[in-house]
């Protein structure tokens, strides 16, 4: 056992190699299923949105000019011609001084240019209303190609599709959408010590936690995770799984066996790939300094911490905009939208990493504060007392007390 | 068409409505199609963890009291005895002036207390050791139970499992979990103008789109949507598929035909089914007015507006809450977590309802700013272009530019 000295690699330096990496292939899903996937390819209007003239309120299609000068003490009188029907074409036309009944959504009959909300009408008689107020032309209406324009882009390649997404992808009647593919990624937990979950752990093992923690990960992040169980800390044994997943994967994630101290078997296993390029080995952040990134028959290979709230912190800062890019976000970055409070007590740090402490939200007078979580890192309890993270900068000896912090989820 | 005017409900209201609703039922599922779901159980931990005193650092396991005083001048001198093996209990014990090797997570032997990091020591020979630093009994340790304790509740029934939570689950070696089943929320949308996406709208028409974008946020909610398709305006065809819907979901969906000025059949077709309760029928929030919410068969039966944005955010605002409830999560309010931002223009609001209006977020000078988004607020453009909602309160007026608000994610 001797002491190792990593090339620590700072973050923003990890981030540039995400482009190295291919993105994965497309298919073509239902409209219904397209929910938290990303779109492949552009989506242009082929119709104007609305292409009819439609009603933004309940009350009388108009001429705008019918109305002009009306109040409350001076209304203009309205002749009734009939009432528009949802989802028909009005069949005859308004004149100067007429009116039709229409609903939200309804249809404007030729010239009619407006609307007079139902709220500024009074009926007179079955065939007459008072309005009381003016409508200028365009007013209570949408227009034809107001919300959407033919032969338009509405939305982009790469975007992660939302409800409303979905939604616009229905309006113009999508009936299938090409998207890429969920990246499938392999877990590996390694370590003499772990043993399955299924098993009672004798003296000195404990049960496999990181295959648990990153495939939900992974699953949260829109991924298909698959395990590929333990394996000893053994250079034949690891090798072959990893070939396996590499195989069936666009990612991997080896857990365990890449701290200092111990022999280094993810470094070895990676190095008898061919044309293996080690790209990141040690990254300035704590927990997760000792993390390995390689570039393994083209894919990203991990070596992350063996520690489950080490690999969580790295998989959630570091692995995850990787993730992004390769399932064809445009434009993936660490999430650094987290929710604003203050800081309840002074919390230290070294300079030249990056610290990621462990906080739980509360309100007190009115504030947000994050409280740092006390107890030793290597415990389970603190991240799921945790309701999320506080980055601390590189160039920071620390953070005092009331400091303004972003809580990241996590 | 005759003017109608809402008994109007505040929030705090509605959501006093939550807890006359029914949970849904239980179901075990095995650990890993745990994430995201709600525990229905408290999870009681079975032994002690870690169950033997596990090294947090890499070096060497010693007893404090031999390196008590040493000091990069006055080093202490140490026996190493051996290596402890990843996963194996030791064999041997150590003595007053005795090291033995050990890795983070390994065991530790009889005698020792604590871990001097190998930074802080030097190799003399084979078997010798100079430690520069002193450790108190208890550090670079984990003792017995000190991350959790046989016999206590370690996960309170009610929780959503988060990866750190199914990662908990997995270290205490739990095969199967009990949670609650995924609430199955039926979907109906009506309207004479609405024609399936399949369909190429007529004029007047418009293809459905509230089916999809629901579905889609039933589905962020860890709901199990079901359509039911599109009825025309009419009585009978809404009151069997309500019926149909009721039989085989725990929470209904009918979206349209509850506006103002239509002929509301929502409210008609609820109070046909025996022991129906109309809870609310109008809500003072903007958009989102003409909401209704009945007790039917026990269930909730929700009547949303037909305009899908409106749609959205009363499902956002308003309906999620009762959805988290009806899942099992113990405390379910409104999410009020937002990002907090500053406005980036004065916005105007009506007193005496909550307002949402939807924003874009951007960065500016060092700041998070939020654009409220111009244009009629029946475009779906306004949605595709938002980030998020900000409420503006039931007692403002508006909000000033510059003001800080909370960004709701939309």
């Amino acid at each position: 056992m001797t002491k190792e000295f990593f090339r620590v690699t700072h973050l923003e330096q990890v981030f540039t190699y995400i482009q190295q990496f291919a993105r994965v292939e497309t298919e073509v899903v239902p409209l219904s299923e397209t929910v938290a996937r990303i779109l492949a390819a552009d989506i242009i209007s082929d119709v104007d949105l609305p292409d009819f003239r439609r009603a933004t309120m309940d009350g009388f299609a108009v001429q705008g000019s019918s109305t002009y000068g009306a109040s409350e003490s001076n209304p203009a009188y309205l002749t009734v011609t009939g009432t528009i029907s949802m989802g028909q074409s009005p069949d005859y036309a308004i004149g100067p001084g007429e009116a039709a009944r229409i609903a939200t959504g309804g249809m404007l009959p030729q010239g009619a240019d407006s609307v007079v909300m139902i709220e500024h009408t009074e009926a007179i008689d079955d065939s007459t209303i008072e309005a009381y107020r003016s409508v200028a032309p365009g007013q209570n209406i949408i227009e034809i190609g107001e919300d959407f324009t033919k032969n338009k882009r509405i939305l982009a390649c790469g975007t992660k599709i939302r409800p409303q997404e979905s939604g616009l992808l229905a309006a113009f009647g999508k009936q299938t959408v090409e998207v890429y593919k969920r990246p499938v990624i392999g877990i590996i937990s390694t370590g003499d010590e772990i043993v399955d979950t299924t098993a009672k752990p004798g003296p000195g093992q404990i049960r496999d936690i990181n295959s648990f923690t990153l495939s939900a990960m992974v699953n949260l992040s829109g991924g298909i995770p698959i395990t590929f169980g333990i394996v000893k800390d053994d250079f034949q044994s690891l090798f072959k799984k990893c070939s396996q997943a590499l195989d069936r994967c666009d990612m991997i994630l080896v857990s365990g066996g890449s701290s200092v101290g111990t022999r280094d078997f993810t470094i070895e296993v990676i190095s008898a790939f061919a044309k293996a390029e080690i790209l990141v080995h040690g990254i300035s952040i704590s927990p997760g300094k000792p993390t390995i990134l390689a570039k393994v028959k083209n894919k990203a290979f991990w070596g992350l911490p063996g520690h489950v709230v080490s690999a969580m912190v790295v998989y959630s800062r570091v692995v995850s905009p990787f993730i992004d890019h390769v399932a064809g976000i445009s434009a993936p970055q660490q999430k650094k939208t987290g929710l604003r409070a203050r800081l309840s007590r002074n919390v230290p740090s070294a300079q030249g990493r990056v610290d990621y402490i462990r906080v739980r939200l509360s309100q007190k007078e009115g504030n947000r504060w994050a409280e740092p979580i006390l107890g030793k890192s290597g415990l389970l309890n603190t991240m799921i007392k945790a309701d999320g993270l506080v980055e601390i900068g590189l160039n920071l000896e620390g953070l005092d007390k009331g400091a303004e912090v972003e809580v990241i989820p996590f």
